[in-house]
């Protein structure tokens, strides 16, 4: 008889997306009138640069004829993007990668998904807390959470590190030994970020613990301060401790075209039962080239395009003009007493709700009254509780008259 | 301290295709002046078709304006290419699928290879041998296939299903009860198929059993005889016990755009460990959405446009260029009087190796007299010894050059 995976029925209902649609649903049927505003989704909205654009159209061109088809490529990625992408997102800033520690994917949610099927069962999890809710999922579905407790919003073994104004969005190492830490940076949802010397912090945790660290930057582009790490490479020693997740979602507008990349360090190692070592990378390399076929040739074109002058440069406007929107939420909201952070090196605001209304009474409210949606802060785990997020990624016009409309609210 | 998964030490050198190419080089090092042919790897080489090109140049087009641009996109799918599959591949066979019965991916690879993951650790699984080695390699990374035994070349806890000559390359059913049996036909490597009439055989099996088929058609496009199904769902009774897989990588030439499709019935239930019945497609769901974000906007259409008047015309022609290519290595190969198999309704040929050699002396042996590297039978699992895999997909001249060299040799 076919079973399934038990674990699956622990899984909790993907509610936060739905809910807000039914709501928001259930308000436009009452109110046909209303022209409703969306900072509620973290997705793109400008076009592609035009640099990728024209290396898109030179590749399906190149598809069309034999002499420079080309057929299935490496499964970790073309040379050409490999090399692309060492040169301009690491070598740039002083860090050696290896061509076989460059895994180009069709997006991080897929790696960051995946990647722990290459550790055991039994590895403990730490995840921040509000948080991605992929990480915790296929932890999940792999049988490593334990079951959900309707209390307190969490998994029973898995370890939660919150962070919330109290300690500045910066969590607490975790109180016990993990295996395996999940981190953010530029964080969704909260748009914090590490200093050099906080991340380090993690980095000897990790050192100290046998853990690895599962760093996910896929908001790298956003960084406009300073001494805000790029790389968690750029920690000595983090090759030794990390895989890091990388996105040209965000950066170049990709959330359609699907593009990533993992780095998976040489020097990092785990442990068999018998307490032999193995090269992380090894194992990856084999699930990456056994369950995934590489990705669209166009698709890698156009990803080695954002590293061109010229597509640099676009990206940088990109940038500019979400990262322009997020100084509009940030300001406007602050004008009028609310207490904002991120937007400075991320394109997600988190605000405290006023009067310690929680995270859907704020949404209902704004929705109502403003007719704005955004997305309610406990949706991303219980320490997201009276917050809420909304995203710079909407068109200037929207982000300056949604601004207008919570301006005139009395909060 | 981070472990690994344990089940990876199980896996088995990727053997095959490194090997091939390692002696391949060494003779190319010896012989530096002998042109070598490749009907080896099962990849396309014809350009895309131009309906899809079009398609594809449009797409772009739409990519580069904030009016017309697609970010994330349904996971499942858009429903444009849906509904186009539902019409183009089912409704004209009078098939009835309903639109939340397919999902769209970025490849049968990725599809065949993360099914697994929603049943049962302790699931039984059948493959048929010789066989595509994802099958077996993800239920090793999943723990269900027992240690590899190197005197028989296969996992003590897998069932094999033998096709040889001896049986016409029909498979029995196994002899005992399994939970998950995956089939594929057209098939890879040998290019054989069933009739309906065989293929309900497994169909009841599965019925009887409660057995779910995991049914891979990626070469469904190759099919020329009448009586041969183009779908297992032309079975009745299919939809309560098969998911299908299928693919646009043969079909249009997709192996390097990536695009395909699995269709998980509603009818098709699985239980968990007390007994409660679940549909197997909203696990499929579940997992698809949680690890997967869609395929490139980019690339779903142009696999769209496969399904114009222009683009089955095109496909046809395509099909109809590698199927010339598998008469022409069939006939040839007959005309020595070598058993050829497969290439009728399928773009391999498998034959079996002359005066009873191994696999790999053959390979040896076509490599250094006719420079034509093929595939050795063995490869794909112990009944494959003593064959050999040719492929339809190399370019016409190439072809025919391939077939006068093996005619001149004394086998």
């Amino acid at each position: 008889m076919a079973n399934i995976n038990q674990h699956y029925t622990e899984l909790q209902g993907s509610y936060l997306f739905s809910e807000i649609a039914k709501r928001r649903t259930a308000f436009t049927k009452e109110n046909p009138e209303a022209s409703i505003i969306s900072l509620g989704i973290g997705d793109v909205t400008r076009g592609l640069p035009q640099a990728v654009v024209n290396a898109m159209h030179a590749a399906v061109d190149e598809m069309a004829e034999p002499g420079s088809f080309r057929g299935y490529g490496p499964e970790q990625g073309y040379d050409f993007l490999i090399d692309a992408i060492i040169a301009g997102d690491y070598k740039s800033r002083g860090i050696e990668i290896g061509t076989n520690e460059v895994f180009v994917s069709d997006g991080s949610k897929c790696d960051v998904g995946n990647i722990q099927e290459i550790f055991s069962q039994n590895s403990s999890v730490a995840v921040q807390d509000p948080v991605y809710p992929v990480y915790v999922d296929t932890n999940v579905m792999a049988g490593r959470s334990g079951t959900f407790n309707k209390e307190t919003n969490r998994y029973t073994n898995m370890t939660y590190l919150p962070s919330s104004a109290e300690n500045g969005f910066k969590p607490s190492l975790p109180d016990r030994k993990v295996d395996l830490i999940y981190l953010c940076y530029p964080n969704n949802p909260t748009g914090m970020t590490l200093t050099k010397d906080e991340l380090k912090k993690w980095v000897d945790y990790a050192k100290a613990n046998d853990s690895i660290i599962l760093y996910d930057s896929a908001y790298e582009a956003y960084i406009q301060e300073e001494d805000v790490p790029h790389s968690i490479y750029e920690i000595e020693g983090a090759k030794e401790v990390a895989i890091e997740f990388r996105s040209f979602s965000k950066t170049a507008g990709f959330t359609g075209v699907r593009c990533a990349y993992t780095v998976v360090p040489r020097e990092l190692k785990a442990f068999d039962e018998a307490g032999k070592e193995y090269h992380v990378n090894d194992l990856w390399n084999r699930r990456h080239s056994t369950k995934f076929n590489g990705v669209s040739y166009v698709t890698q074109r156009g990803a080695a395009a954002i590293y061109s002058s010229e597509g640099k440069a676009q990206i940088a406007e990109l940038v500019s003009y979400y990262m322009t929107n997020a100084a509009i939420i940030r300001d406007g909201l602050k004008s009028i007493g609310l207490d904002v952070f991120g937007g400075v090196n991320a394109p997600y605001i988190w605000l405290k709700t006023p009067r310690g209304l929680d995270s859907w009474a704020f949404f209902d409210k704004l929705l109502s009254e403003a007719h704005i949606v955004g997305t309610p802060g406990v949706g991303f785990g219980q320490s997201g509780q009276g917050y809420f997020r909304l995203t710079a990624f909407g068109s200037r016009e929207n982000t300056e008259a949604a601004v207008e409309r919570i301006r005139k609210l009395t909060l």
